[in-house]
């Protein structure tokens, strides 16, 4: 192009300057995608972008002030992965060989004696209050500082036996998009887990971005004391102060936030009174309840059938059926979902 | 003035310019004054200000992260006033008629038949365990909303024997402007009482501008269940889940925020473990201690001497010489706060 007179510089400043708009307008559009990429269009992510409107808008009378805009989100099987064994048990079970080192005589009582053999069926059917004893002679004891310690160095080596990936990489990618989304509306995310408040707190915010005040679990009671240079320190104490699942959900939220949810996110009747005391409020509530029914890219079972149900959540199909009659979502991550791991994208 | 030509114009202009400059550079004066206005200079003011620098500034060796910035408070004594009687128990006295009419057999038995007959000095006198008592009978057994709403209706009509204000207005004005300090520099701002978590919330979030979510209490159990209507409720149970003082208060910050504070502040023994919990964090950590030292503006007891202590609360001399061996700050009322409430301005 050849600038001969004025006319010429304008019409090539114009043309550079509509360049420039065109360009920019691309980038923005690169940087902000619409929200929820990786969900399927459909009544789910409808149900979510129609709530975030509703409660958003200045202009909407179901509007909801910024201070009192919660969201908070079950966390196994909801938010990531909970098939063929909650990452918590897991992790409680990898323990059990330094406890009996620390506790020799324990070799030969169960249910230690089982967990040492390491019969993954034997271990499975264990009944609830052989279990009970596992979890308390592993995640008590300790002071919580060691107990971050291990569950950190757990972490960084133990891998999914199906994936082989570490646990936090098997995350719902869906499920991390919606909890951005609702943060960049405003909305206070919280994890409200059956699993131990510890636990989840060591990688809840590395993993989710939500730190350690935003989870709510089952909480075991830590005792203040000194260690042997007079520092402050708590022991991990074998009391259990809320078990979070079930009533327990909703009393662990007034417990730990006294507010009520105006979203709430589950997927077994473990959320069930979650759920229904977020959509008892006033104005725009969404409940919703992750429906495990892809036995392709993760796992079938619930009212989708299939595989069992976990150990300590189910999801029988009048619980569905409850769903559907109280005006809660269920998301098919079948349908609703373009990937469900960031790795399978 | 009279305008003749472009000169003249132009100084018109410039001293109109000049004009709005100098009335603009008012206008933010006015807008946003230096932090802290109601504390006089000195080492206490000094202090603040050299930890919020040392702690926010990103060029400082101590520079502590957005999400990391937690400071607590104390309230009985080192947010409002707690003498004669902490806010709470005066709550408490005055549900006693109804829980005596809605029970007439209690009205002969102590220490209910003491609360009736008035009698200040008997009331005071109570053993500990007649409080518990009182405490349990006119704290639990209702719904939580019930409760809200007999809170709020207390608080819209009693008044402090000595001031005849709202106790809401008894909040200290320097502690106020400290709270929005804090919070103007990227600090999370909760309150760590050994109160009712239940009763403090009613009023933290429009007394002090902290929400629910950010007060740590005294906890009672609630249980989840339905209304007649079948409305999800929570009843407010007699089971204390967590005494919120002495140790109990990093216990209770470990509970509900799971992380160690950068800067605690409190006016009791029932502080003394908060506040070395949060001095032994690594970093510029900032625990203060105040001291009622100002019987003509507000009262004087403690190390400072005069009234006796509150029943619930001490401040012996061995305290404050632990506080100064360890790098506490102690605040005099009298000298570091140029106003104690808002309506002694």
């Amino acid at each position: 192009m050849h600038v001969h007179g004025p006319k010429q510089k304008l019409a090539v400043a114009l043309f550079c300057l509509a360049t420039l708009v065109v360009l920019s307008a691309r980038a923005t559009l690169a940087q902000t995608p619409g929200p929820l990429p990786s969900w399927n269009s459909g009544p789910a992510r409808n149900a979510i972008i129609e709530f975030v409107r509703r409660t958003t808008d200045p202009a909407s009378p179901q509007f909801v002030p910024l201070a009192e805009r919660i969201a908070t989100f079950d966390q196994d099987g909801t938010l990531w992965t909970e098939h063929p064994i909650y990452a918590q048990l897991a992790y409680c079970l990898s323990r059990v060989p330094d406890v009996v080192a620390a506790k020799p005589e324990l070799k030969d009582v169960e249910p230690f004696k089982t967990v040492m053999s390491g019969d993954r069926e034997a271990i499975a059917a264990l009944p609830m209050k052989d279990w009970e004893t596992i979890l308390a002679s592993t995640l008590t004891g300790m002071t919580t500082d060691q107990f971050q310690l291990e569950v950190k160095a757990w972490l960084a080596t133990a891998k999914d036996p199906k994936w082989k990936r570490p646990y936090t990489e098997l995350t719902f990618q869906p499920m991390q998009e919606l909890l951005h989304f609702l943060r960049d509306n405003g909305y206070k995310t919280y994890i409200v887990t059956g699993g131990g408040q510890d636990f989840v707190r060591v990688y809840a915010e590395s993993t989710y971005g939500i730190p350690p005040e935003q989870v709510v679990g089952s909480i075991g009671g830590v005792a203040y004391g000194y260690d042997a240079n007079g520092k402050p320190i708590f022991t991990k104490e074998p009391k259990l102060l809320l078990n979070n699942d079930h009533a327990g959900k909703p009393e662990g939220i007034h417990l730990m936030i006294g507010r009520r949810p105006y979203a709430a996110f589950g997927n077994s009747v473990g959320d069930k009174q979650m759920l229904e005391y977020t959509k008892a409020g006033d104005g725009a509530r969404l409940a919703m309840l992750v429906l495990h029914d892809d036995a392709e890219r993760e796992y079938s079972y619930g009212p989708a059938k299939g595989l069992p149900d976990t150990k300590f959540g189910t999801f029988p199909q009048d619980y569905y059926d409850l769903a559907i009659r109280s005006g809660w979502i269920v998301i098919s991550m079948k349908n609703d979902w373009k990937h469900i791991f960031a790795f399978q994208k």
